[in-house]
């Protein structure tokens, strides 16, 4: 199962070549994130609040494949591939109709808040994530 | 070679768990480079203006090691790796005293802003870059 | 006649407090001109691409009233206050609920992207403006 | 008695009419405030960590008189105008060589992070702040 959303290229995302400055993509991607958590019942305000966790990202690898310009609306897709006892490994691909313009396997760790040290997933939490676990295709870029 | 500064943790870098927020940490990673490039006689003001060039991010993989807290002082420093027809692979780590915080490894390609399309480095500034190139410890992290 | 969307308080948008810091509401606010001037048949990548053309901001009064946090679904409504012949007079608020959160009231001005210097508003464009135009209630805060 | 930095206008700063786009202005006038606490003994590590306190901004009054481009060498100033109870005006300025870039007049309020409520000015932090007062002159811009 996958998750998207659309997010549009905005003025305040690009830079004086007039594309998207790539730390912005950054913060699409984690915009994405942020709304999967929300769909699977654990937004950011309550994981932050209630819960006093969080999920810092410990690894991305990124593929910028075309340039994105203002104006553009951008169909991200994250898909939840492994899930360990803290981590999670997910990737993100934005596109822009059938072009690719943004690819990156991202892995985030489950950490307490108090100590910034991992935790186990809560169970309903990895149940959920679980669920949505797709096997990344070997024969993808 | 390589090419060091320091860049504090401000409070415009860090998120509500008080640490820095990995996309802001692209934005330092961003300056490295564009400090780094006038080092080598290529300021980006130079570079955008006068030569209508740019050094866009085709790939970037990013490990973050340890959290970084405001007030922190990280020692950013990074070594060209590869320099290919268009192309530059270099290394960026953030320290903070011993303790490394990040580390990625980066490709960029030189454009022509006009056509956005690969264009092959100007041979001064493809000099300079290789007098700096630093093979890459197979040991490394 | 005023324009209104809603934009939703992400975590990229928060500091170490835990409320939204200030610099990312200037990146709303302008998200929603941008926005506001699509709707008047000029969008920002038109307006930047084809005529050339920009609006950076003058001046810009802000106030923030109470602060806001992860999750709020804050209302920005803009209303154009005043016209004149390269500038332009609006007010923006930002209400969760009933709770005001920031007023601004910001002066842009039309430039040419040449020169960077002011030029008359193109008729159809002004014509949409005017048509919009309310006056400011004098016992508004 | 003032406070000055400098700050460089760097690519992340950009927008895609090559100048500064006005709400990374904002993140370099919160930078001087940042700095100048830290100078008065009170820098943001300390006093959102051991006190529990912050000083976030209630009203910013700002102009923007000439673009900022890619490369520029900004003076900040700031210059502490008027402390009240739990509030304080200042004014940062930006210049490039002889030429105003930017003007505001900020008031913030000290406040503590349980509540979000206003608090006095610990004594010491008042005491500092008073002998560096200056009156704002009445022909001022």
């Amino acid at each position: 199962m996958s998750y998207f959303h659309y997010i549009r290229v905005r003025f305040q995302h690009c830079d004086p070549a007039g594309i998207v400055f790539y730390p912005r993509y950054f913060e699409m991607v984690n915009q994405t994130i942020e709304d999967w958590f929300e769909t699977i019942g654990m937004g950011f305000d309550r994981m932050h609040g209630m819960t006093a966790s969080g999920v810092p990202t410990a690894q991305i690898n990124t593929r910028f494949h075309a340039p994105s310009r203002l104006g553009d609306v951008l169909r991200f897709t994250l898909i939840p591939r492994k899930i360990g006892g803290a981590s999670l490994t997910l990737t993100v691909t934005a596109h822009s109709g059938d072009e690719m313009r943004l690819s990156c396997e991202q892995v985030l760790v489950y950490v307490s808040l108090s100590d910034g040290r991992p935790r186990p997933w809560p169970q309903p939490l990895r149940n959920a994530i679980t669920s949505q676990l797709q096997e990344q295709d070997p024969t993808d870029a």
